[in-house]
């Protein structure tokens, strides 16, 4: 195979779609578990992006997974720029999330009447996972990007 | 000319520097004037970023504006790399910026005691700015980074 690694259907591919859902679903449960996450926007519009990424991931992860065990599928130019843009759009969404939870956050503890014990290292986690899930839809949507010219 | 328009040295590549250096004045106007903003880390953030984004843009105008008025000037692909990249990485650095703003003056005017007349509506403002910036800085990238195979 002389393809691009990373890019759909290959094995690198179904590693970092892995990576993004299980960023992902650890971004959400850190914030939803037994906290009041809804009082504040910035982390309603975190559980929102997260909601739409664990989807997308999974979605994607199953075509890599079916593509490396069994035959490879057909990359069509316009199904490949669905996904690109997908991407694409999905990471720009995960980096904002990710920038208004850490710094809502930071405010948070600063004004320390507001954050009751553990809640804030939550949120710090939360925005973290959410962070490295961006960094994974980034480098997937830069490798179906690359290969996009040459179909 | 058979160039991608808002390709560095053309004419539409000189308005969106332009346009990126005046909303990322704006918004440092907005936020340093008058207003302590040094007491939140994303409004110093925020300034640091529009203090890169101002000179990366004005330098980048300058080069147009002589490359629209008398010669163009020979593109190496080596040169158009570090354009591309810069502008991808302040564009991110933007989004970032604008995010954290806007996420913490939306929780800075719902606990209204922090918030003192015209002082929250100046940050929202500073925050839009951003956004307009970080709009004409992904264009920018993504005009460059389209002419990047064909050199």
């Amino acid at each position: 195979m002389d393809d691009v690694p990373g890019a759909l259907g290959t094995s690198a591919s179904l590693a970092l779609r892995l990576g993004q859902a299980i960023f992902s679903i650890a971004s959400l449960l850190f914030m939803c578990l037994d906290i009041d996450f809804y009082s504040y926007t910035s982390f309603c519009f975190l559980v929102t992006i997260m909601g739409l990424v664990v989807p997308w991931s999974l979605t994607l992860a199953l075509v890599d997974g079916y593509s490396v065990f069994f035959k490879r599928p057909s990359r069509q130019p316009g199904v490949m720029s669905v996904i690109v843009v997908g991407d694409w759009v999905l990471s720009f969404l995960s980096l904002a999330a990710a920038c208004s939870t850490a710094s809502v956050t930071d405010v948070l503890i600063n004004s320390t009447s507001f954050c009751h014990s553990r809640m804030c290292s939550r949120y710090q986690l939360s925005a973290a996972m959410t962070f490295l899930s961006w960094f994974l839809s980034l480098a997937s949507s830069l490798f179906n990007l690359w290969l996009l010219p040459s179909l």
